[in-house]
């Protein structure tokens, strides 16, 4: 039994979700690698560059156990970028993975959630890895091949702490299967 | 005194006006060639490539008489796109030239301009000449190069029935400047 | 009878033609538009950029009497682009339109057509009126709009000094049919 | 011991090579992955995808033991692709990773390296593992996300029959390390 050498990662604060029956929470994911992304509808960059990226993901790891999670993360033009507004862009643009809207918080311009990850702007994405810590995180949109590469990174890592390696011998993690 | 071969665009319906002192009339624009684009700002393919080519078009013939005007077309998802996300919207895209809101028509989802124009869908635009007959008119995006020949076309055109060609000579229309 | 404010622009000098069935001079193309440009078949913005520019300005111009002719103007790495080489360089890249050999200079590395017209560097652009002149010379590749602006207006142009003005009564131009 | 279940992949044939003081073989690469790539120099999808492709992996992975290597695999245009054009296409478009030209086969257009891997024409790229065995082959360019998620699987992976797991303990492998 040893101390985990890297913190988890702050829990998520939505307000409402979009794409998914039930509320998630990262707790309730742990074992899986999470693949966060944080955007405006209004931020030119997370529309033309973000969310195309977010897409191809999705469809290469189509296959993995990867969670894809989107956090509407406003901070600014707050009455611009509601809900409402929300629930056509997902549509119009056909995203189809879970995207809950950061929660509010209270005397502040910045969301709960964004503050708990220390986010500076949109778009930004978090990796976090199957013991529910922090992996990789960035500001901006970063290289396919990076992106994919930490990914997979992440898809072959054995849990922290579970069996694998246990009564003398050390079960292989799944490999994970990329389509094209 | 001969009847005009081609009718004049119908005039803009328009109930909210962004990006300009007063409110604009293709009336009150003869004379001056006019590049109409008509969008939505939820619409996908206004964002990647309508609007860009739009600013493309202001930079190129920034020092000639072109009046560029965008109409915010709703007709689908209208509690998502209201004023209020446009002014937003605007804002965060680096839109400087006018915006009109198109204004709604009772009983329809289609609003008053758009009828009047018989716009199919978004991205549209319309280049109507300094006469304020209708050009050309298209619901996608075209080609750069068609669209820069055509807009020059209307700008080397004199305005009909103007002094032109009175007391038995004709002065030529001040040719365009283009700038890179 | 006045004297022409821009010079005419220099004469071609090819050793060896691709794509047309006869050697073409730009004296015996007077009275129609000429994009002239210049290329080198390993000069990696040509082959990025200028090339597809040049295959746009060809379909939207189809039906125009433009008249685009390629020039291969090699001024380093010689042996490695020979005529042999650009004939299978035009056949993959489905270049149709005439392109011509720049001669080699004697003593020098810069062929003959390049020094006449001054070009800097490749990819280069010259647009020659009907009258022969020069309308606009570019190093490096412009705005598609911005090209396709000049083109029609040199398309629109009259030729000087043809019978447009004359018996007492002025014809109009045929103005140029755009395509999409 | 057991008998490898993947074959080891074809050894390469290649005449001359450039950006390398030292001819590559496969068998002396054997312990780091290989990411091989098929080109001709007048293929306009090699040029204007594939080798920028190339030079996205090389720099993102430029600080792991990946090996990239392109071959000029020419099966068609031989007089038009000779190593003279080669090295100049090289040096202008900046290829600085070993390039080795695949080895004219007696009677037949199709090179020696390209049948012997069976590369059904260009651009094609093959993965090679530590253990010297095929990991993924491709006719044409691949998603960004997907290439990089292969290659770092192929990163982490043990060497097949090393020390890994002797003494009675599993060493890991090295994890890549994946600069943006």
């Amino acid at each position: 039994m040893t101390a985990p050498e890297t913190p988890l990662a702050p829990e998520l604060a939505v307000s409402e979700w979009f794409n998914t029956p039930v509320p998630l929470t990262l707790a309730g994911l742990r074992g899986r690698p999470v693949f966060l992304h944080s955007f405006q509808l209004l931020c030119p960059g997370c529309v033309a560059q973000a969310l195309p990226q977010v897409q191809r993901i999705e469809r290469v790891f189509a296959h993995t156990d990867l969670q894809v999670i989107g956090i509407h993360t406003v901070f600014e033009h707050h009455a611009a970028m509601s809900p409402v507004t929300l629930r056509a862009f997902l549509h119009e643009y056909r995203l189809k993975s879970p995207v809950g809207v950061d929660k509010a918080a209270e005397g502040s311009d910045i969301p709960v959630t964004m503050q708990r990850f220390g986010l500076r702007g949109t778009p930004s994405s978090v990796l976090i890895g199957r013991d529910g810590t922090i992996l990789h995180q960035a500001f901006g949109v970063e290289d396919d091949i990076a992106v994919g590469a930490r990914i997979a990174m992440a898809l072959s890592a054995p849990v922290a702490g579970d069996d694998a390696c246990a009564d003398g011998r050390c079960a292989a993690p799944m490999p994970p299967v990329v389509e094209p």
